[in-house]
């Protein structure tokens, strides 16, 4: 099945222990699309200046990923930049050229139409209602928000969590959202605002994802993924939202949405995520292949089952 | 088989958002002997004062916990309090009486000499050695220690790891001891000061044992448990000193100890700390019963296993 994602294709400027990189392809669904390529067909919504090039498009059409709904627009990509010290978890932002990004309006091509699947990226909340909107038959809606939103435009995020059926957030953005400072409640908080399901990312401890009573059939009522132990975390950029395609990509593979389903998919975002962090930028995500992702699927349950 | 330990037993005054209590039972030899109570026989080595009743020891004794290494010394017993903000991973130390503590030289009972088992809870890494070295024939030495004692007494403690065969730390600490931000590098570093194995525990996100090569079997290099997401922890005081114990406690009951067996361990060790937070003290460790445990450890499995 097919999967759209609307968010951001952009530069990002990143500097960590191992190095840095200038203007490198970024951009929440850069790294969501060329994970979820390896599960399902991808359309992506987003824009981009002049400075954006052929090669750089490329980089996602030699995924098989449909690029068509990326406008081009004049002026400048999104350029964000970034540092990260000793807490690879969290970035400090150097700065945040929006630049096209500024004036974004998601226009969806109509051969993007008949996508089973919906993925709203982290752009503003008004804009991802709108998209959820015109897509009203979609199987199953995926979400992420940022703590910008969530503290500028609650009113407009909390019309939007309705429209979403799955959201992906972090521990301090499920806190931040619910004034709630233990996960768990905060997690129920959450289910009570739309959401069937609600993903938490961890960083380097993995995710949880919880599930609304009687959502996705029944059975275990949370389900904990990992994350690798990673010596070398080169560049955290991108990380959760990798889990997020791998997670959605694994989801639009399925014939069904159970619980079961979702458990696994909960670890191909792991895995997902544990690849983009090897290298700067997406650059790990490009030219995977099927058999190293069930590799490290496997690591991933060796890492946590008792037989 | 037994398993003999060293470490606090005292007193703390503690305060969270759910209430205070005043001189209740703690301390870190408390917990683990709790825990482990479920698992094997335990045998406590620890010094109290005047003030410590028998109706405290008697909670000791009614698990069939050997206390006859508690030494009754004139003078007051150590009281620690302590206060948990938002941040229930982290205590603010409100005052430490160490009282008779301070001078606490450990006394081995005849009685207690062949003990299967030894773990070194979190005391002067001086002492702890002392007591190791004197216990030469144990079949595996579990070992704490905290932040106080990397800074103020790193010489000591270096040589005390040499004889600790597993070491149980929290993040923070495995990263103070290495001076490396990186927790799966900081393991490595570990490792290569004696431990054979080294388990970091994470608080509310589980805890991850790493293995050094060829160390108790062959198989997965590391293993990761997770924690129950319990939406009221009352009191986190002593969860990791619970964890401790179930972990110690269910190796000592076991034949031999394997990669396999660890993992099982990692598993009853985060039980009992989940049981230790959902009461004030170690009240909830009193009273439970072997199938409490089982029901909490396959519901730890069904938190994290796909199948």
């Amino acid at each position: 099945m097919s999967i759209m994602v609307v968010g951001s294709v952009a530069f990002d400027t990143i500097k960590s222990q191992f190095g840095e990189r200038h203007k490198i392809l970024g951009g929440a669904a850069t790294y969501f699309s060329l994970a979820a390529s390896y599960f399902t067909q991808v359309r992506v919504v987003a824009v981009v200046g002049d400075d954006f090039t052929p090669e750089l498009e490329a980089v996602l059409t030699s995924r098989g990923i449909d690029v068509r709904g990326i406008e081009h627009a004049p002026g400048k990509t999104f350029h964000w930049g970034g540092e990260y010290g000793d807490n690879l978890n969290e970035a400090q932002t150097k700065f945040t050229d929006l630049n096209v990004f500024e004036n974004f309006q998601p226009r969806i091509p109509d051969v993007y139409r008949d996508s089973d699947y919906l993925f709203l990226a982290n752009i503003q909340p008004v804009l991802q209602k709108q998209v959820r909107d015109s897509m009203p038959d979609v199987k199953l809606v995926g979400g992420d928000t940022m703590n910008y939103w969530i503290n500028s435009t609650r009113p407009a995020l909390m019309e939007t969590l309705k429209g979403v059926d799955i959201l992906l957030i972090n521990d301090t953005e499920a806190k931040m959202l619910t004034g709630d400072s233990s996960v768990p409640r905060a997690a129920n908080k959450v289910l009570e605002m739309g959401p069937r399901a609600l993903v938490i990312k961890h960083g380097e401890y993995g995710a949880t994802i919880f599930f609304k009573d009687g959502s996705y059939g029944t059975g275990v009522k949370a389900f904990r993924a990992p994350a690798l132990p990673i010596e070398e975390v080169f560049d955290p950029t991108g990380a959760g939202d990798s889990f997020g395609g791998g997670f959605m990509g694994y989801l639009a593979s399925q014939k069904q949405v159970t619980r079961e389903v979702l458990k696994h998919a909960m670890f191909y975002g792991g895995v997902m995520g544990s690849f983009a962090v090897e290298r700067f930028g997406p650059e790990r995500l490009q030219n995977l292949t099927r058999a190293e992702i069930d590799e490290r699927f496997n690591l991933f349950r060796s890492l946590t089952h008792l037989e």
